[in-house]
């Protein structure tokens, strides 16, 4: 039987179990990337399990998140540390300015067949060139770049044939609405979904990573294109011919699903607020006035991209609609420069857009926010109610040529209705390789000092489990508690996230504001929790909080998923309760004692919770395997994987 | 006798008063210009006037300040009513993105002999056009809009002699920073400074407007440059040459001061943390490491001062030193295009600079914090402590020549050391005459409906005085109470300050938090102050926050002069103890009644204070004038200037 594409990644890279859907491998990493706001955290776990190198093929460092830098010193700290952290153990840093993550490891080193493991949701992107690229928390990106393989169920492969070529003015952005409109934003959950078919050969590697960039939003694992010639033409324009390869799905390939798009009967689609995927025809919304239009991200933020809006205007002889403020973040610098040399970039800004830096920007709420109730058109890849940074603004998510046809209207428009001609974007033969703001690692790491300024500040795990746990219930809470209550999110509290001993300050703010001072006062202690506990954003800070602030065990009917890990991962025991109604038996101030005496693997193994206050004894479990057993008793998976690599233990 | 450019353009100007140093008087205004961050509420004071129109020749409203548009729709909201109430009024407006005020004021707007008065304290730049540029309140320029005369006290004229030529990589910003060291950031105030002499004919006017920008930091009320043929050299190449007229002073001319400054013995200057006269020669600060570089603000943001930069780092073919963090804010969209055009601005990006929006940026803290404890050099006007966002951050102020010289170098470095040739740079014959993001007033005002968003709320004004006021003491205070106390600044309040009713809630928020609370519960009342109430910024939500809360009198010992204007322009009775050992007899929480029926014009008039929990009767007096008195029997300046309009009163 042939193989598809993804089976022929994982084939290569697996290091544990079979690839059968839905069951668990483990699969090693070439390539990680990290952004500058979930990187601090990766790099700080990483340098604290005492490796001198990093251990992958090729790791990069990139700011682009934080770069408006207002208001103190966090970011520009965050900076600093992040670059010279990279110049000692290996990995290249793309400085702030240089552009987003996404767009310029698609330019510079994303490579056919292998595999990336990125600190961002939209590491996918780089599927547009064929790599078979997941998006991770902190912690798993520091595990791969210590050469620790990344543990995830073998998805399900989704073939996505796309037939025909798309009509003037409609573009890739319309191909990943049409799936969201069709899936969901939960259809993609467990799958890769792998293009191929006649429509693909039209597509440049730019539009491709359109695609696969927002396939995040469909829950996705990854999104994938084949490694054909269109991605040699790209690959020869950066001067990377050599690291191409073909790579396709074999004729027999097998597929868990199949969707065919024709590419000649799709228009341009909108997203409307406040789900990418409340799609509808941009002609339904026709007329409704704008307040915004914004260029950019790292699904719309190209050569392509920016070209096409600029050669609209130009052939259109306007200027953005005096009532509606434009503004263009490119993806790179390398766009930018590239845009400038063909006189595009003067185009820009004779037709009024401002220029925001090379970064995210306003895709993730850094400036740009939209006055009250405005509306506000992104060619970004989400639209979620208030993270535009204005919680009544109505944001829709549209392509480059529909956001200028918008943007010179002042209203939604068709950009077919603006009576222009075709407009064709051809890639250069050459882009304009300049990679003066990318630092390849220190030739020798001990020259370099780690900066660490006053706001970063970390600890990584706890001391190892001992025989016996006490202390008292720090707080008693009910159920369905979301890590937003454990540690809350918000402009305050982000730029603390290098910072554990300040942000610990905050645990459980929301529900009980003196809940830090007591576990402090108390030297730890335990919580309890109901049904669901920890559900929510995967944010691994709602257990490093809890675990700098001394939480020993949490005990609770049921566990969220990823919270459950999170906390193993940082050593804090995820006890159940046997029998649910026990929860009833113990409050908040009670002093409990839980012997570990005999805290070993297995799914019904008990432990005893002994209730001093009352005098009762509660049964609970663990349900941990053995490498989770192991990870609890060093403290965390930081100190276990430290002592591993230390041969303390196997 | 002659007269000094100074005069003359008084003379001509002359509504009050008598051209002798240091007395009233009101002069009648030409221009106006506002940015964002002070324009709301001027616009906010005009339009609750009544007025259909503004009365000057040309007022422009700019957005320069909040254009990063962070966390919350505030400042979007603000730019909507900006451009709104503009067009609706006879406003000229300059969207976000089109640059900053002063330098677009230059290249567009200012003629020489004008009189201009901008609600930003670095208007003066258009001096170096030979207009006479001065910084005011909110309210000042609202009543300029209005056709009132501007009133001041007549300035001393000091002459500075410039003799020679600068030497290479020497510039504008090594003279106004020569001028800082030997006078002092108080040397300037009561004072104009007027340029004259040989030396002036080699400055152009980007270079002339350096040094009268920079003025603000002396002090001064102004300064201005002749109207020569370098003057219509920049006008002509603006296609503004219609515009230019003559202007030098009598060769009798006589002036209070002169002094004198030899360009050719000039060298590299820097202004060192946390003051603007705190110069040094650059060379005394050499080897120092810095972390960042800043070029752009009203200062040094022109096509000359970016040119020179990109000419330099061409010349020595250098990048960015690694460890500097380097950004540019170009001036205005025409610089940004020149220096495009040149070719220059791919020799910057080449170079690894950020580029910022055209805007104020981190002059005024808005982004490029620097890292904690950090070397930030910039071409800005002023380093205060914090004021970079960052609280231990040491900035630094020098030209771009010195700025281009760190940022490739990574410390301090004279620009003369770097072994470079001489670089000339020659304004261009014919400027990118690009005005599309100017919009003229609407041709029908009634077509135009002025967007107000929720957080634009505003009370311009209270009830007229009555016959008697009563209530409570609300607050009792000690001397040298600060606006800051009354209201304070920061990044929190800031945005607020189109949003009375909002700001209103910190009013005295350091003193008592439950002032504003207390204030409202009890219908208003009286605040009790000691000596100099009211020093420090000149705010004028000092005054409108309590006016807000029903405050009707302050009793103290002294005001400050600005203060005490700002309280009668917002119609708060500022009554002054007869007997300051009466302060003594007065105590918070006392109910007082003040009898205003024979409340009249006169530095002796008493009012009498009784205190009715105290049973006694305490003297205090006003020293009002007519004008005055007749404002807070209105009920406020704009209120008496309504009621003016309307015929009220005259």
């Amino acid at each position: 039987m042939g193989l598809n594409i993804v089976q022929k990644i994982i084939k290569t890279h697996l290091v544990e179990g079979e690839m059968v859907a839905g069951k668990p491998i483990a699969i090693k990493i070439d390539q990680t990337l990290t952004q500058d706001a979930t990187g601090t955290m990766a790099y700080l776990h990483f340098e604290s399990m005492g490796l001198p190198k990093v251990q992958t093929e090729l790791s990069v460092s990139y700011v682009d998140h934080n770069t408006i830098q207002a208001g103190g010193p966090e970011n520009a700290n965050d900076h600093l540390f992040l670059q010279t952290v990279a110049a000692k153990y290996g990995v290249y840093f793309s400085k702030a300015g240089n552009g987003i993550c996404h767009q310029i490891h698609l330019e510079r080193f994303a490579i056919p067949g292998k595999t990336l493991l990125g600190s961002d949701s939209h590491t996918p992107t780089a599927g547009g060139i064929g790599s078979l690229a997941i998006g991770a928390g902190g912690m798993d990106i520091a595990l791969a770049m210590a050469g620790e393989p990344f543990y995830l169920n073998m998805p399900k492969v989704v073939r996505v044939n796309l037939y025909g070529k798309l009509r003037p003015f409609v573009s890739a952005k319309d191909v990943i609405l049409e799936l969201l409109r069709r899936l969901s934003v939960k259809g993609g959950v467990g799958k890769v979904f792998e293009y191929g078919g006649e429509g693909v050969k039209y597509l440049t590697v730019p539009e491709r990573a359109t695609i696969t960039n927002m396939g995040a939003e469909l829950g996705a694992t990854s999104s994938i294109f084949p490694s054909d010639e269109q991605t040699y033409i790209f690959m020869k324009a950066q001067g990377r011919e050599a690291q191409w390869r073909r790579l396709e799905a074999d004729p027999d390939a097998e597929y868990d699903e199949v969707i065919d798009i024709d590419l000649s009967e799709l228009e341009p689609l909108i997203a409307c607020p406040h789900m990418p995927d409340e799609v509808k025809k941009v002609k339904e919304l026709e007329g409704m006035k704008v307040h915004q239009v914004a260029i950019g991200s790292c699904t719309n933020s190209s050569y392509r991209d920016l070209m096409m809006v600029a050669k609209m205007f130009e052939q259109a002889k306007k200027t953005v609609h005096p009532m509606v403020s434009a503004a263009i973040s490119p993806g790179s610098k390398q766009v930018l420069r590239m845009i400038d040399k063909e006189g595009m970039y003067d185009v820009l800004l004779r037709a009024g857009f401002r220029f925001l830096e090379c970064a995210c920007g306003p895709c993730i709420g850094m400036g740009f926010s939209p006055p009250s109730g405005g509306v506000s058109v992104r060619t970004f890849n989400r639209n979620f109610l208030g993270r535009s940074g204005t919680k009544d603004a109505q944001v829709y998510l549209a392509s480059p040529e529909t956001a200028a046809a918008i943007a010179m209207t002042g209203e939604m428009k068709d950009p077919r209705d603006l009576g222009l001609e075709e407009i064709k974007i051809f890639l250069p033969e050459k882009f304009e390789i300049d990679d003066s703001m990318i630092f390849a690692p220190a030739a020798d790491p001990d020259e370099v000092e780690v900066w660490k300024g006053p706001t970063i500040n970390y600890i990584g795990y706890k001391e190892p489990l001992g025989d016996k746990l006490e202390g008292e219930v720090l707080l008693k809470v009910g159920d369905n508690i979301t890590t937003d209550h454990i540690i809350p999110g918000g402009a305050k509290i982000l730029p603390l996230r290098s910072n554990i001993p300040a942000i610990s300050e905050y645990v459980y703010s929301v529900v009980d504001e003196n809940f830090a001072k007591r576990a402090k006062e108390k030297g730890g202690g335990f919580i309890v929790g109901g049904e669901n506990y920890g559900q929510g954003s995967s944010r691994e800070h709602a257990a490093i909080g809890p675990m700098y602030l001394g939480i020993k065990a949490v005990i609770a009917k049921s566990y969220a998923r990823i919270h459950r890990a999170n906390l193993i991962n940082f050593g804090i025991l995820p006890l159940i309760f046997v029998n649910p109604e026990d929860y009833d038996k113990i409050d908040q101030g009670d002093i409990l004692e839980i012997d570990t005496s005999n805290f070993a693997p297995g799914e019904d193994n008990i432990i005893t919770v002994i209730n001093r206050t009352k005098g009762i004894s509660i049964p609970t479990k663990h349900g941990l395997n053995e490498r989770q057993v192991k990870i609890i008793k060093a403290g965390g998976v930081l100190k276990y994987v430290k002592d591993k690599f230390e041969g303390k233990i196997q």
